[in-house]
């Protein structure tokens, strides 16, 4: 539709014929937004604060030094190159006014028309903040390599200690958190002391490492079933992972966790521990005066749209929706994905014809979940079906494979993957930065 | 020969049957020395302050976001994992002391029967150690990750900048020497704001960037022909670099670079310096009490041992030692490979029979120099043959394959090369870490 036709309620088309759409974030929901709307009417700013879309199925192999940060990340900039109406900026949200239609970034503030919030999840430590640092989580690359780095760094420490008690605990890993990401890194850890490391060192025996994953539930997996959790346990311990469900995490210190296990209290010393356990929304939705869950998640409109805002949709991990069966839709990349299409559509067929009353409702379909615990070891559930074994993990490499079409280096991930499949090396196991000198080096 | 059977001078073989060997460094001198050294009797600690072996030659390319750190890097544990008679330790020299045969480290003591020291170079300012913070050296991945995130990040400033003068600054790099590094180094700037970033930004246009190479003397490549310097000039040009010859840097601060040009002094504006001028050995070699020249390379005798030390050697970087014609071995990876080769023949005819006198001298076989410029530009110098162009690239493509061979990652660095030649397009174009933050963000 031509500008300057519309006039009534539409009159501001006349002035401002090309729609101004303020993106903020540029993870799965983010970018596939920018990529399903293509628009003659519709101006688009993507806002981010790095410079990189992140392929977050993957990134517990870059912390566990399987794929480096270039195989997992790719330049946003890169990705929507042939968009000329988007505008990619790397810069930070502080502060977003609904009433003024405005988003304050650092460097610069931006006026919408429509505004979409994808800032996606942060690391939650469920009101003990003060746990974070001693128990990174893992939501970007940063936090990546801090985990992949102190975890090579311990072992470094280990084959040049005497003392056998803190041996120990410099190769012992905690991972808090049974979920799929836990599930995921535990199993990773377990294979790279088992069988990465193996040969490596002289004075220390990296297999002798312990690596224990703990979960507050009577059972891992809590998304999947009975039988593919059981499985999954099974799977992780021939791994030699030291899995310890039912237990509640009481505190956490400097190269200790605490656990009530059992009815008494155990403290458990090791060196590096990784927390999986919590994510929430970014904290920014807790400002726009809209109602959030506990976990800050937004509760939006059937079409995602915020309540008394239908100029502002919030998707993915932030948004808080129900499926069919009145569950919330999970926090996984395949529902931010359908949700930032849905939300496409939704502003295209109102870009199109402005008078068209109502909007359609967002509906999430359910692909399925999948949990890879390590090499031919996963589980997989979809609709009725469940795979483990070697069959869930065949079908976990095929969907991810699939997935990272348009991702650029895939053929390398693929060629990387298998030589690493074959060889039983990583590549990654580079560690640098200022901290990787040897901790009694001083300055 | 068995141990307990010599008298006399050899009779510390009857208490000790195995000779420690200390090798400081695990670049190529240290690194091939341990490869080559297999003796029953030679027990071997490796010392670096990194956990990995780095392919230097390549390192620029990881500066200029080419390649990723692991792809030029790997573990030196897992290069040496089938040596079991080496031992790896991350630790840092703080001392050698030679009358005591003795090493301190920052986290212990070692002692040896030989000691090789192959430390490397450093960044040299020529009395500017203040230029430092203004205008990074390229010796580390640490070195080329900085440059890599700084320059990346000006141009994401540059897009955000509403003044011209400020974008032209933010768009502007400078190489400070015409070396062969500081050749590839402009010559790859110049092709990623030229053809990697074309098209991925919306105010600016990469292709207005300005990468000037600077460089004190009348001509680049010093070590060159004079018709090879000038193809490199020329080809150099036609990429977009700006070559200033018979420039010298007066001062560096941040953001400009004073230079003496045809008589005046001109400051240039420019976001990013490089310093690819001076290489001296690193600074531990001045205080082992031998002479040294005034880039701190050790004067080694002709069997590479230090004078009056014979237990103790000094390979690649930071030895001084002629070639045939009398002129000091160049400081590149090739000769300190050679260096290491020669080396652990000298120790292992010791160890096979102790009573031999005299050693041999080291001979160095230069096959060559070459530089590369670009995609198919380079220049290469093999005795008297001179390569320029196509040709010399596709030479310097095999001779770094070749060289590659024993590098895990090979395979995937040759399909990684032949997808980014293909498509123009470059995987580790991501920036992570503290810094990437926008700079107005605050904390």
């Amino acid at each position: 539709m031509a500008a300057g036709w519309l006039f009534g309620k539409d009159a501001r088309y006349v002035n401002d014929p090309e729609q101004h759409i303020v993106v903020l974030g540029g993870g799965f929901a983010g970018l596939t937004f920018c990529q399903s709307l293509r628009h003659s009417r519709a101006r688009i700013t993507l806002v981010d604060r790095t410079n990189h879309h992140l392929f977050q199925p993957l990134l517990y192999q870059v912390a566990t030094a399987g794929l480096s940060a270039p195989e997992i990340a790719q330049p946003i900039r890169s990705i929507l190159s042939d968009h000329e109406k988007v505008t990619v900026l790397l810069d930070e949200v502080r502060d977003i006014r609904l009433a003024e239609r405005k988003v304050m970034l650092a460097g610069q503030t931006l006026e919408y028309d429509y505004l979409v919030i994808a800032l996606g999840g942060a690391t939650s430590y469920f009101g003990h903040p003060e746990w974070e640092q001693f128990a990174p989580g893992l939501k970007s690359l940063d936090d990546a390599m801090r985990i992949r780095r102190d975890v090579l760094l311990a072992f470094e420490r280990a084959e040049m200690e005497a003392d056998a008690e803190r041996r120990r605990k410099l190769m012992t890993i905690a991972v808090v958190g049974g979920g799929p990401t836990g599930v995921e890194l535990a199993g990773s850890f377990a294979e790279l002391t088992r069988t990465v490391l193996k040969g490596d060192f002289r004075r220390i025996n990296p297999s002798d490492s312990h690596v224990v994953l703990i979960e507050n539930s009577p059972r891992l997996l809590g998304a999947f079933s009975e039988d593919l959790a059981r499985s999954a346990r099974d799977q992780l311990e021939s791994l030699g992972v030291e899995v310890w469900t039912g237990c509640r995490v009481e505190e956490i210190r400097e190269g200790e966790v605490k656990v009530s296990r059992n009815g008494s209290v155990e403290t458990l010393a090791a060196c590096n521990v990784i927390w999986a356990a919590g994510v929430g929304a970014s904290p920014l939705t807790r400002g726009l005066g809209v109602e959030t869950d506990r976990a800050g998640r937004i509760k939006v409109e059937p079409d995602l749209s915020l309540p008394g805002h239908a100029d502002v949709f919030a998707l993915g991990d932030l948004a808080l929706v129900m499926d069919d069966n009145g569950k919330p839709v999970p926090g996984v990349s395949p529902a931010a994905i359908q949700m930032a299409q849905h939300t496409a559509r939704t502003i295209r067929d109102e870009l199109d014809r402005p008078h068209r009353a109502g909007r359609r409702p967002f509906k999430y379909w359910d692909k399925g979940s999948m949990a890879t615990i390590g090499r031919s070891a996963a589980v997989a559930q979809v609709g009725k079906m469940e795979f483990s074994g070697l069959l869930a993990w065949l079908a976990w490499l095929f969907v991810h494979l699939v997935f990272l079409i348009g991702f650029r280096s895939k053929a390398a991930v693929l060629l990387h993957w298998i030589y690493s499949y074959c060889t039983y090396k990583r590549g990654a196991r580079i560690v640098f930065g200022e901290e990787t000198r040897p901790p009694d080096a001083g300055a």
